[in-house]
């Protein structure tokens, strides 16, 4: 299996996204190693020995994605006997040109506590913890969002989502087997109207998930699942609220429909 | 302020992540959009005519990170009055010649449900908020990772990071006031002593996040703080536990250093 590498003086996250979304294109596997904090000549010569020898016993060149600050550092990785995508450096040039002046070069620009966005982004995390599955109604006038939905049709892995990537403030309420006789929005919601973002799901998708977790339960059945989501939707339509079907979506892909939906300012890119 | 856009077909993650770095070079401030989900045409060309108006309105072209699949949707932002990096392509022929084999231009690639780690990553979620701050002692034997430290060290956050980009389970039990006469490892985490990975802090920065959120109190004080950081220290060194001291570091600055301190596999790249 071809090797591919990832690495950097830093935590590498920017060589990994970039070098998996490039590597995704080809139908084949890779045997997939990522390198981080190369900070010093004695790491980066370890680096360098390591991608030799990964040619040496499999006859083809590793390839590897970098992100590198240090000069010296990247001249010692650059004569490894690899095929080096150095993706950076190729933009750095006409983006100079374009914006007038020079690009700074230093380490932990991206992914560090440095970010503005950083202390947003742990606040934002503890409140959705905090704020997760109904557990603190009162608290609702501080989210940006309040997800709504049955239990299990993915609020609280978006909540965690939104938090920890986008220093968005997620809270997120469940609609229970108790509120389905007469399924309205209870105050605390109604009083957050505007913030209320709403997930279902198809049946049978909620029925697998519901069965793995409690099996042959009132919780899982069919007739319980089928019930609980006509009656969310029908809410939902009812209180124009707007709402997503999470059935084939990651939580990535449900996290970026939302901020495009909601058009809610992100902490971070 | 410069207009930047990262625009995609998909959550137009790898677009951000890519324009991100590079942006964060240049010592000048952004104005920042993301476009997702940009799917049909009517979509795209929406998109053109924002991307002309900024340039209408600041006389200075936007920047656009982008990456499309469809060959049609791409040639109408090509055609608007912006600057164009298009990262991707100009890595695809290298890679196929290098390969031996053509890329398979594909939408939703990344970040997508697809992904072979998805289900691992929604599991490790649950996992880690189910074995939050020693929620759950006797369910160790699933964890990967077993983070231990005293009260606001970062071990949540870290946990559900590890889960949610990597899939790794990670459990975490705090060390508190009560355990700090006699400092020893308790029995249910002895058992899995290959496991525990050890956070500390600076004992000003604690005292700091502590008191934001019960000033005056024991708990906050500088006393406190030190005291219990100095009996977990001397614990780790004891029991030659792996640590880490967080104060200077992000969460994916500590995740990536747990990686690869451990060597955990990881579940997705």
């Amino acid at each position: 299996m071809r090797s591919a590498f990832f690495i950097s003086d830093g935590t590498a996250i920017t060589a990994e996204v970039f070098g998996h979304a490039l590597l995704s294109m080809f139908p084949m596997s890779f045997s997939q190693h990522t390198i981080s904090f190369v900070e010093n000549k004695e790491k980066a010569e370890e680096v360098k020995t390591k991608l030799n020898k990964a040619f040496k016993e499999s006859g083809e060149k590793p390839i590897v994605f970098y992100t590198f600050v240090d000069e010296e550092l990247k001249q010692i990785i650059d004569a490894s006997d690899a095929l080096i995508y150095n993706f950076l450096e190729h933009f750095v040039s006409p983006l100079e040109q374009a914006l007038g002046i020079q690009a700074v070069p230093k380490t932990h620009r991206t992914h560090s506590i440095h970010e503005n966005s950083y202390d947003h982004r742990i606040d934002a995390v503890n409140y959705a913890l905090v704020n997760d599955d109904g557990a603190n109604v009162n608290n609702y006038e501080h989210a940006d969002i309040i997800l709504v939905g049955v239990s299990r049709s993915g609020k609280t892995p978006t909540s965690l989502y939104l938090a920890l990537q986008y220093g968005v403030k997620v809270a997120n309420y469940p609609f229970t087997d108790d509120d389905m006789d007469e399924l309205r929005l209870p105050p605390f919601l109604k009083a957050h109207k505007k913030k209320l973002f709403g997930l279902t799901i198809d049946a049978q998708r909620l029925i697998e998930i519901r069965g793995g977790r409690m099996a042959n339960s009132k919780y899982s059945s069919a007739r319980q699942c089928r019930m609980e989501l006509r009656e969310v939707e029908k809410l939902y339509k009812k209180e124009r609220l707007k709402f997503l079907n999470t059935t084939h979506l990651s939580i990535e892909e449900i996290s970026a429909k939302i901020l495009t939906e909601t058009g809610i300012k992100r902490h971070k890119y």
